[in-house]
């Protein structure tokens, strides 16, 4: 760790090589330009080349260098690259003129890269195709580095409790995390890609464009929740569409190893599997309380309350954030419940943002513990979860997580209160982006987005959409004095 | 603790003692409403009969009960005393027909005992001034239980980190508790009855009548926060009368073996106590940063800008609850601020409720070790608190009550979503009954208060004060199974 000087060179190379990377999907997003033939692009190639010299220069220039990364530089990288990933994937929007004030480009986005989905356009069907395959894309690249990150790299940096299931992370050795980061990447990539591409096809045969089809694919899959629509997918009124959306939301924020499981027809293990229980068992009793309120105080049709509820709610549990009904309309309670979801987030090795399930589950089951305890001080009452007792080194981390969670919101609202007309707002704002999730309250709601804002609003959540991605210590640790000193 | 059977005899026993207590200090009520001659008389005697009467009754029928508590009696005394108390304690309401319905009545006496101060009352000055007596003595008793409780019983449950400071309430022998509870008590209950008469002086002094000076000192120290007056301490502009009520509420939000320090001359002890600088520091950082704001944003004049913060800002961190401007008429983040404060609570060992400064400080510096301890995997960081290692299980009870605060928050706001109009509302009824502070947000505001709410909705908030008032596990442990197994 504390291994003298910082490398830059690696960090520098690893950065081109992902910037070469990007400018590989803007090539693709300039085909797709090519084909609708919209104007956009030559401003689309112009950034593909951009980035592809930017990034090609740094790879090259520090291709010789000393490859070994110690954790101090796993943090700096991780923490640089959806921020430089970002910058240059703002230039599109630019160079289009799709988007004309910086920090807006900025912020559309990270909240792509973050699978965030907040947005700050007012008209998006008024963009070219490009363009809008461009802004699907950042999110379905968002997904994958998700992915690699939380089952791949987060563990060994030591953050944020994935230690857990780590152990449990399959293989071809079954139950065994398979010793090396890349074919695990790739084996859950692949389940990734194929997922995207079920989807597009279902979501083609239910009645949207191919475009659609797959804009949308890309952003269920990260959990992203980006729409072609302003309406988002309130567009398409098809129950085949929405449901199809429901059951790969759902799906993208399941723990992508239980996915695995899943396709080599385990399960049993799947269903045995104590965070999927809660995170189902979550996701049935809330749609479940929406749906009878929306029947009962709505007067709302059964099968409408049942999909309207089921799809509000596990668009906001695995913080994609897509809509089909505002859900500021409803009571206050049922407004409040949607709230209260937003801090839920979706499992550990998803692409789902938020606290996350695991955690969820942990800090209520210690409390309860801690009430256990003090009924019989003397004795020694671990917490199992997944049947393995939770070691104090991760029990500490994962109640750290957790309140600093908390203590981040409150300070943010402060923050944002200050730029937003009333408290909803503030609120809904700040657990919107640090949960990546999309929508929020009042005049950040559903049916509106955050054009509104001020410059330094957008920069302040650009930034909660960071921390929260990368689970706050990732980037947090960089602002302590003790990770520069030598 | 697992000793068999629960002994209900003793139980019975020190609450018919408490009864007895409690008739007494409906006795001064009655005393007082002879004096003043408003008809009240009659319905207070008759409740210091019969609370006298069942009180003498328990106590004498099991006077030849075994005397010795386990921890188990412990917890269930401890919740039922406040219950029981509140029970005998509405009845004068009831009696003199100055509130005519039962859950309001009940209401308005829990949030007097656990020192709330949220009230259902929409005329005060109507009320008789026997009434109004007993109405403000029962916070004063409030404030003397939670003295004994979170210095002396609460440490010996093990509940709420209080064993933190135990070993350093003072006593004869400098920084070590005095070994027997009734001295420890009887020295913090003199400083308590101390700063009582030296307040009653002083408001008197400054032009409040004799009784609303007393009234106003028993409300004060309990940390409680009703007043005499519909438009509490805004009923006088008497800037002397609102500087002497901020200096003893933060004396009553001080810990009271502090001012047992203070009062030695020790004043260098205090000053270097941890938690008094995090209290003090906060007090001024949110001060100033209001006061700053009124006078910025709307031109407000400097002195009474400070006032009115400071005011207000020590009214609500200390879980008072006194009014002196309507924090709802400022800016949004002025509100979200004083929102924010309601959350800190007093320091540990005062008359306070809420999570407490030194919960609060534990939690932001374990967040801090939590990102040194990513850095430097391998070694140990113990977190450290008045220069002591906190050991693993307080900090683990630390995080726990934390968190469970927290949730219990949410769970509570979704609950009172449905009876409430606003979101506003319902966290600001949720965080101020839970917090024993008070005043709200939205409808149930500083210049509001809670008659509107359905009984359920009375009866729930009451819940809240109770277990916020008993630090939460002391009453939740009552609700796990393996308590209550033989």
């Amino acid at each position: 760790m504390h291994s003298k000087m910082i490398k830059k060179g690696v960090i520098i190379n690893i950065l081109g090589f992902l910037l070469v990377i990007e400018s590989v999907f803007m090539l693709i997003s300039t085909l797709v330009s090519l084909f609708y033939q919209e104007g956009d692009t030559k401003g689309l190639f112009l950034t593909t080349l951009i980035t592809l010299a930017s990034g090609a220069g740094l790879f090259l220039a520090t291709r010789k260098t000393d490859k070994n990364i110690s954790k101090r530089e796993g943090y700096i990288i991780v923490s640089l690259v959806w921020v430089v990933l970002s910058f240059f994937g703002s230039l599109p929007f630019i160079f289009t003129n799709s988007i004309t004030v910086y920090s807006d480009a900025f912020f559309e986005t990270i909240s792509g890269f973050t699978t965030t989905g907040s947005s700050i356009l007012n008209d998006i069907e008024s963009l070219p195709h490009g363009i809008l395959f461009w802004r699907s894309i950042t999110q379905w690249m968002g997904g994958m580095g998700i992915i690699v990150l939380s089952i791949a790299i987060l563990p060994v940096l030591g953050i944020g409790g994935m230690q857990l299931f780590v152990a449990e992370v399959p293989g071809p050795a079954p139950d065994k995390l398979h010793p090396r980061i890349r074919e695990t990447a790739i084996r859950l990539w692949g389940i990734y890609l194929g997922f995207t591409l079920v989807e597009t096809i279902l979501l083609w045969i239910g009645g949207m464009t191919f475009f659609d089809a797959i804009c949308h694919s890309f952003t269920t899959m990260a959990t992203g929740g980006y729409s072609t629509k302003q309406a988002s997918i309130a567009y398409w009124s098809s129950p085949f569409i929405q449901y199809v959306i429901i059951i790969f939301m759902f799906l993208a924020g399941t723990n992508f190893t239980l996915s695995y499981l899943g396709l080599h027809l385990k399960f049993k293990k799947v269903f045995m599997d104590e965070e999927f229980r809660w995170y189902l068992g979550f996701v049935i009793l809330f749609s479940a309380f929406i749906a009878g309120s929306l029947i009962i105080f709505h007067g709302k049709e059964f099968e409408l309350s049942v999909r309207e509820s089921l799809f509000q709610v596990v668009s906001i549990i695995t913080t994609t954030g897509y809509v089909t009904a505002d859900y500021l309309s409803w009571t206050p309670f049922l407004t409040f419940i949607i709230f209260i979801l937003m801090f839920f987030g979706g499992s550990t090795g998803s692409t789902g943002g938020g606290i996350k399930i695991m955690r969820i589950v942990i800090v209520i089951k210690n409390g309860y513990y801690e009430l256990r305890r003090l009924i019989h001080p003397n004795a020694v009452i671990p917490l199992k979860y997944k049947s393995h007792v939770v070691s104090s080194q991760i029990l500490s981390n994962i109640l750290a997580f957790f309140s600093m969670y908390i203590l981040i919101f409150g300070v943010s609202v402060i923050i944002m209160s200050t730029m937003e007309p009333t408290l909803d707002s503030a609120f809904g704002a700040v657990a919107t982006t640090l949960g990546n999730i999309g929508p929020g309250l009042g005049t950040v709601g559903p049916m509106d987005n955050f054009y509104h804002l001020p410059a330094f609003g957008k920069w302040f959540l650009s930034f909660l959409m960071l921390i929260g991605r990368l689970e706050l210590f990732t980037v947090l640790v960089l602002f302590t004095p003790s990770f520069w000193k030598q």
